[in-house]
């Protein structure tokens, strides 16, 4: 989940809602396992223009200093995530949101093959980026591997090379398929998202309708007077079913929101060399 | 989950079986919850007369130490549970199984109203049990007031007594239904376990079938040719689908094992004074 | 440790100082053990009249998610403690600072004879505050007898009502001088703390000189600069050596810091009845 | 620590002995640190021609997960590790000893420059073996350095060649003294440690004298007639003050002990190429 908007306490984003993330982690509908227990993270921005990060191998619905800090923080840029190991270990340096310097990072999905291909991915990452990695997940991988091929410059087309790299790798180790992923990525001011896989079957991503145009629709709905203009949600399962609300982000397709404006464009992976 | 039989690998009990216990944590089929993540305990006899325990906040299915150690100890009497928090703190000292001297003792279901009930119930324990009272659970209150009732001496008598005592002061405070269990409780030799509600609609609790007669029911089922003659199970859920595999206690009853006999009785509350 | 004054990052108060909080768990130089890993806990006034808390049993300097969230809450008041426990279980709801309602309290020291005395300290609480008794503490106990004695409305009369029944209590059973505590309690305007035992040898505990005059005495010394006008510290320990900086807390005292002002007086324990 | 000999009660090494290892978690005396408190873990062989091993992130001295287990296993030879981080983040696949099929190795020191030379040593690892490297620490990847370069036919051959390898690439990186080690390492059958420091200067390491021998030094010391025949312990400081009991693996030195025997050769890194 990702929230981006007006400075809201981040307890109202992922404790109040009904159908609320801490809610999905028990019962998560759609998801590809039932539960989803392997740790959480949250990531927001504050007091600095670097993110802060809570990050917790204990479920998500435990955590009594998730839900104390919650109620204390107040970002106008959010990014919850609630992990299923696909099999690298449940350890904080495991869980997202990763970080790198100003950036924001959550990846659902997998990178096919990645006891195969790791070797191989994690030595074309840039050697001055190298030290900083810091777990063993083929998210934060892909995180590296973005950032090594220019995300803080141009982010749809470094995550392009970088899916594209992956692919390559992977058909190299006849791994079918080597793409599995809805990414979102912000440096603090904007927020990019993605849905893509290698066998254009993608999980699903879903985004908010402008609010204004939810209260017109909704005028009863007392929850979306006290969210601000600007506000936008990108999430893997819609919060709560409001007819209207969500938008499916369609399949291979990569979104920007910024200020309140957003955009949605193709999204297909090229070669790095 | 309970078993008393021959020295077996408690990895055998935990992580081989098909819906094994392990499993259950993630796909609780029958619980009142539907996933069970608030802590796990084992606890088990082999050195001394003195049970071990292990016992985590961690999610079972992601304790690898729990994996390591149920790898390297065998054991006759072994106890599991999977706690699914009523409210209480998770912490470690909410886990069971809970131990006292030579004895285990474990829990499902509530004391209803315990909030309002619990200074009248732990202010009846003997004085001299009082201070090895570690956690802030219900559970563990009605084990120290089977103890003070005469657990080591009668336990039939003694949790009757006990349970009789807490309808008594729930009734005091107007709690309806004051409980709701079923429970088993080891002295390392035999096994008890209990069936019981206020309401006469207790949680599910079912025992396994003599493996002689099993195996003769089954002959192909290769798992039963490697457990011992005088294996017994209780569980709250059937651990697979095997016709003739598992007998439900009834409600309101107790049952006894002991060296591969076993005996089914009414129970009944009865008033301590 | 606490803090009272301009509205701070905690990450200032715990991890900037030379000889910070922090780094006392690793040194603790005049404390009662060597080392102080079993656990800590921070306490703060933030978005709401209750405060937050974090708390964790990891070693305070190890934990990461601290760090993170110290560096984006600021705060007037903090309340920062680590435990070096005597015999109660390390968990969560044994770390301080203790939360009721707007109030907090930590304490250094111990009730000695606790097993022994527990049951009639327990029992004497309050029944309506009873049911919010989360841990196993002597400390949370101590609190709550304080809360029960009238801690909201008269702080000084209470705890000294509540160390005279622990002193009673104690003396019936054959206890050698019950009570061994500094403690900290605030309500989120004033702040109290208290030096006393029942030998009348107390462990250290040290306020803060106003930071005018410090700045008057070291010009040089660039961090009372950063720190405001209203700036007031209590700490068992003095955070760096600077002449003239710690005001030692007589023996059988206790403090009150309000709106930048202060006042001691003495403290004697007070029969209850 | 590490222990060979008859098997014993794990409790026994870890909880037992005067000056034990739990014990010196608290008190490192001649460590790097004062502290220790970075996480553990054992390592020992039981049911398995592969070692099972308990590792956790809590301070050795609070768990009592890891008391409870000692006390039920029984172990012809057993590793024991208390780490203090140099930098890698805390968490459970960065606990020693590390395991591979059926090896264990522990590592005290570290590798110089490891953020530098990092990349340049991964990359040298085994691609077969590369995909089981869990963690981000110097010392695994040394681990697996040594397992590419023949650990399980040639130990005392291959960690010469790992560590000639490291320090060339450490030189490549002006890395001064890149290497700073004790290394034990086992494969269930014999044991083999090093002592070795690019500037010869290396930490402590010590082996203890036959118990035969002991006995006749010291008669009235009564765990020397508990402890088995065959019994040989390694470690960093001595366990306790018994004159004669102790003797130090000199500088640059490799000890192998194999059923009882032993035998100290000369060790210098040479180049894997």
């Amino acid at each position: 989940m990702a929230y981006a908007g007006e400075p809201i306490l981040a307890e109202e984003l992922l404790f109040k809602p009904r159908h609320s993330l801490i809610d999905q982690s028990l019962h998560s509908r759609m998801g590809a396992t039932t539960t989803n227990g392997d740790g959480f993270g949250i990531g927001w921005y504050g007091e600095n223009p670097e993110p802060a990060v809570f990050k917790s191998i204990e479920p998500a619905w435990n955590d009594r200093n998730l839900r104390e800090v919650t109620g204390q923080i107040r970002t106008p840029l959010l990014f919850a995530h609630i992990r299923a190991s696909t099999g690298t270990p449940v350890q904080r340096s495991n869980c997202h949101p990763f970080r790198h310097g100003r950036w924001l990072w959550m990846h659902n999905g997998a990178l096919r093959g990645f006891r195969e291909v790791r070797r191989d991915l994690v030595t074309a990452i840039d050697p001055v980026l190298f030290p900083d990695l810091e777990g063993s997940t083929d998210s934060e991988t892909l995180f590296y591997l973005a950032l090594t091929f220019g995300l803080t410059e141009d982010p749809l087309g470094a995550v392009a090379r970088a899916v594209g790299f992956v692919e390559e790798v992977g058909r190299a180790h006849q791994v079918e398929n080597p793409v599995q992923m809805t990414v979102a990525t912000t440096d603090g001011q904007s927020l990019w998202v993605f849905r893509y896989s290698s066998e254009r079957q993608s999980r699903s991503l879903f985004f908010s309708t402008k609010i204004a145009q939810l209260r017109a629709l909704h005028p009863e709905v007392e929850v979306l007077h006290r969210l601000g203009e600007h506000t936008r949600f990108v999430v893997s399962e819609p919060l709560r079913d409001l007819p209207g609300a969500w938008n499916e982000v369609p399949e291979s397709c990569a979104g920007v929101v910024r200020g309140g404006a957003d955009e949605l464009v193709g999204f297909e992976p090229v070669s790095p060399n």
